[in-house]
């Protein structure tokens, strides 16, 4: 089996596109908190972008919301994306090795995605579980695109900032190539930066849409000597009159503007 | 309701107490992957320690490994520990504001926990939606227990370390008493300093026993000017011959050290 990074480079390929569908199903947006409508709506997304998408990238948030009765949803939902596509768990998880190992096991065992989003902030040994095998792998929280990110991630150490040192623990984690970073659209300076620290790692640039990150400059950096895909959630999924044509014009519109950029 | 924090120091005062149960329900150890096993063992910790603890903390890792069926038996969990102690969720969680309604709205209202731990790294945004309530809140990782945790937490920021600004943080965000702080007994000259920053903090304090942590000195120092919580997972739920009698005892053991140093 390829390793992550180069399955994702693969796909990307073949699809011409860097799109990564975010699936954050917000009831509010809905208008219905029935788990049924919302699962219904989750299928009509990822049929309306299968054509486009390279990863898809459920929050786990939006399903933990809903406890055993949402996990199971996000079981489905899984297997219903299938296997042509990059599946990434967007679980933000972190903990001692102990307990990173048991949330490997559900991540990749038990609800078989290929990835995972994680925190750096309890270290390697938080991180090291999910990176057994070359073919599942993690993207690390390198600089984020919350208002709030730059607190901690931007502190100066030794007159460089945090995301910088959590970069070069990423390159050194890196020895199976399943290694990526997640650095926020919302930072485009930062994203110059960290490109030029880890020149080959995947990158997923979330940001764009909702949180107001540049299209063009994030795709631009983020390719310039790796691979970068750019997550889209609310821009997608809640976009127009919901219906699975408007899904699909709306995420076909992205991947052109994608394509000028980058073809 | 009390507030997060008076409500802890109420429960320890009345049990005379300072136990958190860690409830890491781990198949291996209890040699066995049956689902109603793993249930029956977790109900049997619980029941044999109800006289002593202030606080029963399970670990999502363990429930998240099976996913739905993981859930629905922390759903029976969390109602099973009834409402005389405090619960805490230990999630980890740490994501963009959105998405971290969304975790609070899961922690707090699908599952009915108390507080929740969760990761300083996305800054105070990240935090914020789960401290709207005084009687619920948040245990921010600040420095934890497990090898790697100085890569990133004890890096050098104007001469001070990465926790010593997250302490400051948290007590920022501590406008309605519900914020409380996780710091390891591995770590126990960090425990002076940051005790020293966050006087009236309550901390969560993990890394006692399979850890190596000292167990007295954490707790004194934890609680010289506020309240601190020792917690114990492995140590509790797997002692001996894993009967309800001998967890009793093994509780009660640490209960009578823990007395000893602070009555």
């Amino acid at each position: 089996m390829p390793s992550m990074n180069s399955n994702i480079k693969s796909i990307v390929k073949d699809q011409k596109s860097w799109l990564c569908v975010g699936l954050d199903m917000n009831p509010e947006k809905l208008g219905s908190d029935n788990l049924n409508v919302l699962k219904y709506h989750t299928f009509k997304v990822i049929d309306a972008t299968r054509e486009f998408a390279v990863a898809y990238k459920p929050n786990f948030a939006f399903f933990e919301r809903w406890g055993a009765a949402g996990f199971s949803w996000l079981e489905e939902t899984v297997s219903y994306i299938g296997s042509d596509h990059v599946k990434i768990a967007d679980a933000k998880r972190g903990d001692i090795g102990n307990t990173a190992k048991q949330y490997a096991e559900s991540i990749f065992n038990h609800f078989n995605f290929d990835c995972a989003t994680l925190s750096p902030y309890m270290g390697k040994d938080s991180i090291e579980p999910f990176l057994n095998k070359p073919e599942k792998g993690a993207f690390i929280l390198c600089r984020t695109s919350n208002p709030s990110a730059k607190e901690l991630q931007n502190l100066q150490v030794d007159g460089k900032p945090v995301y910088y040192h959590v970069a070069k623990i990423s390159k050194e984690l890196n020895k199976k190539d399943n290694v990526g970073l997640v650095v926020g659209a919302t930072a485009p300076d930062e994203l110059v930066e960290i490109r030029s620290i880890v020149s080959d790692l995947p990158m997923l640039i979330p940001g764009i849409g909702a949180q107001g990150g540049d299209l063009k400059h994030s795709l631009k950096i983020g390719n310039e000597t790796g691979v970068a895909l750019i997550n889209i959630s609310r821009g997608i999924s809640f976009t127009g009159d919901l219906t699975e044509k408007t899904i699909y014009e709306t995420a076909y519109k992205y991947v052109a503007e994608m394509r000028e950029v980058l073809l």
